[in-house]
């Protein structure tokens, strides 16, 4: 049974993956830039898993780059893809990742300019008012394929055929899709893209960035050797080889994932009813996204996820990556929600590897929390002595 | 029986660090950002290997965060303290790891000034050179502790002394020291320091950067939540656990390990004596630093490398961060050895696990080569259809 429902922070890693790691330690622990056979065994392997991952996302194996997570790749390919750019202007949204924000920032601080493009009430981007925001030196249109926080999906080909009139390029921050949603479709309308190894049930501190090869590029450090110049320092080949064995088990497994994601979505949201009036499912859609936004009304997300944890589940009020300041999603104001209603916001995050016992273990525990708030609450509006 | 002599390359990993990186994979595998009991769990995992680092260090452990590698933690701390300083002004030496010449590179390419410290013959920083380059908007001297590839100790206490004078704040990268050489009576002057975990039998993708709390700092993205906003993205706390429990080995071993890398190295210098005439060890000392510089007289470092490499045996032409470009070290220009000579240079580097046997098979390996040289030279000079 399980009571863990914060995949989208991070996933347990995967026991083939894990194995994999445990050899690649033991046996492939060579640095792959060392010209010697224990230097080219790990090498080996390294190549080995570059065009593992290039056949599972159908793309040429000369534009993946290794990196040590979606953090690392988001900034490798926003900074190498803008400076190689002949413009000075980038447009992303209030709902990337931060690492996607804060790289952004890194670069306003430069003297590039930055436009955040707004999103619809369905927590999607506006295309059109993207298609305003377009501008003869935009270089690079930074969008995320799915949104960690309420996980809504983005019109990627239709962003792309903006980009297209405009001559812009297109990243994107695919950490919280790939694995979860089909992806080959789209990666045909990207420049560059992130992944991360820890949401695929991977390793943590790995990742990987593709970026086209026929598209310009100013490595973040110079005279990089190692990943063709774009990432530098020793490969972490033992996490690579881990990410790898994750990633293609998450692909060859992707339907029968997908399909369980639905079916459990299904069952949560049909046992919410019995709370609907004291909940609202954010952007609600029942799909492969493993994520469910919920404002509680009138709770507040942070008193909610405290009283679940101590009734021994685990969910969070958003992103962990910037839950840490004790705010709210961005996106929730940016799909038109107002301040009390964000605060109220936590997110629910599943694996293809939890039951329909787990499903009604935690809407029987939001239950208990609504039902105890209400108890609360008619307490203090009426304490005994006033009586 | 050991063949491979390329530890400072990179080192197989240590058992007991595999198993704290399993352990941790498998039962701390929560975000240390979440705030619920998963993610405290880990966070308390993390938080231990932080204070257990900080007091093998001997510093405050809030100086103390965990990066990707040496890599990493060069770049985040020449960046981070160039932009918080008020000069623009950074000194550092041609003899340093690609890292940290390449953020240099990086800091010029955005407009700071850069110098770099010239060495004397016998392998270290020209003190008074250093002295005479330091400026009013000096900000940084970044100078490694020890040289990856020739093992010469930087003195770093007269280092210091300089940059006092000046108000300078001085950066070390100690991969190639930690856990080799006593490191505890030069942290002390040192701004900031850093480490990677698998040059220490730690996992690869793993590292720490020590910055004094005292010394301001400007993080490398804005707005991080992981690691004090030092460095963003998800905590990769196995890959921590692993390398603290390996750094802590180091540390608990060091004097044994020292006293056996000296006596090996003093073996292998014996044995050597009789090639003494065919090769020159490059800035000649008996210490504890496991690596030893060796320049093959008329050969071609590459060349000796295959061969032995042929025979079974790994050694490196120099930091496999570089001769991936298929040049030699530049700290061997820097201490006058022509181009010629640096071509002909092989770096050695040894681990305390190895035996005299293993010792005596490298020199062998060393003579057979040389020898094998010297018939080849003897038939190219002397073909026989000449005679």
């Amino acid at each position: 049974m399980s009571n863990y429902f914060d995949y989208a922070a991070t996933c347990p890693i995967d026991e083939e993956a894990l194995e994999a790691y445990i050899k690649a330690a033991r046996e492939f622990y060579g640095n792959t830039s060392s010209l010697h056979d224990t230097g080219t065994k790990a090498e080996v392997l390294l190549s080995h898993c570059r065009q593992t991952l290039a056949d599972l996302l159908e793309v040429n194996k000369e534009g993946v780059y290794f990196t040590s997570g979606g953090t690392e790749s988001n900034l490798l390919a926003i900074e190498g893809l803008m400076k190689a750019g002949k413009g000075n202007h980038m447009i992303t949204s209030d709902a990337e990742h931060s690492s996607v924000k804060n790289s952004a920032k890194r670069l306003q601080a430069e003297g590039y300019e930055v436009s955040l493009v707004p999103l619809s009430k369905e927590g999607t981007i506006d295309v059109n008012e993207l298609e305003k925001l377009m501008r003869e030196d935009t270089v690079l249109v930074s969008i995320q394929h799915v949104n960690g926080d309420i996980g809504t999906i983005q019109p990627i080909k239709r962003i792309r055929e903006v980009c297209d009139k405009w001559g812009a390029l297109l990243h994107s921050d695919c950490v919280q899709s790939f694995g979860k949603v089909e992806l080959n479709s789209i990666i045909p309308c990207l420049d560059s893209f992130s992944l991360s190894s820890h949401k695929v049930y991977g390793p943590k501190g790995a990742g990987a960035l593709y970026i086209n090869p026929s598209v310009s590029f100013q490595p973040f450090l110079p005279n990089g050797t190692h990943e063709a110049g774009v990432r530098a320092g020793t490969v972490n080949t033992p996490g690579i080889a881990a990410f790898t064995t994750a990633a293609a088990k998450s692909i060859r497994e992707l339907h029968k994932r997908q399909s369980k994601i639905e079916s459990l979505k299904r069952e949560f949201l049909t046992a919410l009813n019995d709370i609907r009036n004291h909940v609202t499912v954010v952007c609600e859609s029942v799909n492969s996204v493993p994520i469910i936004g919920i404002c509680m009304h009138g709770l507040e997300g942070q008193w909610v996820m405290l009283e679940a944890n101590r009734r021994g589940y685990a969910f969070s009020t958003g992103s962990a990556c910037q839950t840490g300041r004790g705010g709210f999603p961005s996106i929730l104001t940016a799909v038109g929600l107002n301040e009390e209603e964000a605060k109220s916001f936590i997110r629910l995050s599943f694996s293809h590897d939890q039951t329909s016992e787990d499903i009604l273990g935690i809407v029987d525990c939001l239950k208990e929390i609504v039902a105890e708030y209400a108890v609360l609450s008619s307490q203090i509006e009426k304490p005994a002595f006033y009586k």
